[in-house]
């Protein structure tokens, strides 16, 4: 039956000094790359055979992919990079201080930004340090200014039904890395959650969550490899 | 213009315990993790950017590419692996111990397996520990027993031409990340080296080769971007 497990990339750069990431390309801290790693040893113990991987084109992303598969002893395995599983796009907030910004905005504002479901942060302005319309990895893409938890999803949505969901209906066991935000639209996507649910559901970094699904993918379990490190789950529709 | 870029892996656990390897997928030692990522300097350096990666299935071959692509800040670059690539099939000496196996069998017969064109060591006996048909890697393809660098070249041969050349003809910077022998088999193609002469070529490990070629695949330059390493190259057809 189709298999899809959902690892979530560890702690970069910028979590660490608290700053707003989104699409900048800060690479993993040895915790975070510590955290793939482990990743990778509970698929292994798990005794879980990948057959394709899927990630974004954030280095976080894919070098979690790489440190769990070699960590799995599966580095074999084809892998697909495209930027539709790219965290969400902070806007006008990409590498700015958190706290800084919550003592110009208030923390109330930041809030609204980092934790509804569909209202975006300013939008980036054009051709600074942050724009990533020069960047050789996005050719040919149109990409976001900003995006809200909803227009993550919105541009996700499409690619999971047209790159990944083919891959599921052929009983393939897939390993998605990606981010807190793209990770969410597939959870919201796949269990039906609502507007309001989905913005609390906090998966965890460094701990595959494994999805069993029917034929006509439709989710019959949910368990973290890592218990002692699981969070709530999202109710099976 | 179209750039081929050929990154021989460094030294792996049995490189180090002098042993045949072949298909075994042995990792690379530290010193062979500093190899790759020293290749993907001399890129970043050099300032190639990088539009595909080719690799084998063989892990010290992938994660050469994932040390390089990462030192050269591409880890993005889309990536594709494949058995075609892989190292020369040793046969039945595969897993031996070379100063063993040349105690047994002389010191001449293991030359001519070793460094011979067209003679390939015993046939591997099925059903042992390096019988690679039920590893799922392999699943679908029609595998050797044994090979030459003739008939290595034989198997490279029809992938170079169905999935790297096209590439090329787009104009693409291609980086392939493979073996000694598979390696030998492309250099014996785009620079019609004879089948005395290719044996004698030697890749040095971890230092980027970066060929150009004109519209037809000609190469019109070679070059290893670590020169004090440089080993002689064949002339330009």
């Amino acid at each position: 039956m189709p298999t899809l497990i959902l690892l979530r990339h560890g702690q970069s750069q910028w979590n660490l000094e608290d700053r707003f990431t989104g699409w900048v390309d800060v690479d993993l801290t040895p915790q975070g790359e510590a955290e793939a790693k482990k990743g990778g040893e509970l698929i292994k113990a798990a005794g879980v055979a990948v057959d394709r991987v899927f990630t974004s084109v954030l280095t976080r992303a894919i070098r979690t992919s790489w440190l769990a598969l070699h960590a799995a002893g599966q580095t074999f395995v084809p892998e697909v990079k495209d930027w539709r599983l790219n965290e969400r796009h902070y806007g006008g907030l990409t590498g700015l201080n958190k706290t800084e910004t919550a003592a110009k905005h208030g923390a109330d504002q930041v809030k609204v930004w980092r934790r509804s479901y569909d209202i975006p942060p300013p939008e980036l302005a054009p051709g600074g340090e942050y724009d990533f319309a020069k960047d050789r990895r996005y050719a040919g893409a149109v990409l976001p200014n900003t995006e809200s938890l909803k227009t993550t999803l919105v541009r996700v949505q499409p690619y999971w039904e047209s790159d990944i969901t083919p891959c599921l209906k052929r009983g393939e066991t897939l390993l998605v890395a990606a981010h807190g935000n793209s990770l969410r639209a597939i959870v919201k996507l796949l269990f039906q959650v609502s507007d309001d649910a989905i913005v609390g559901v906090e998966i965890p970094t460094g701990n595959p969550l494994v999805i069993e699904l029917d034929a006509s993918l439709k989710p019959t379990s949910a368990r973290y490899l890592d218990e002692a490190r699981a969070t709530a789950l999202p109710a099976i529709p």
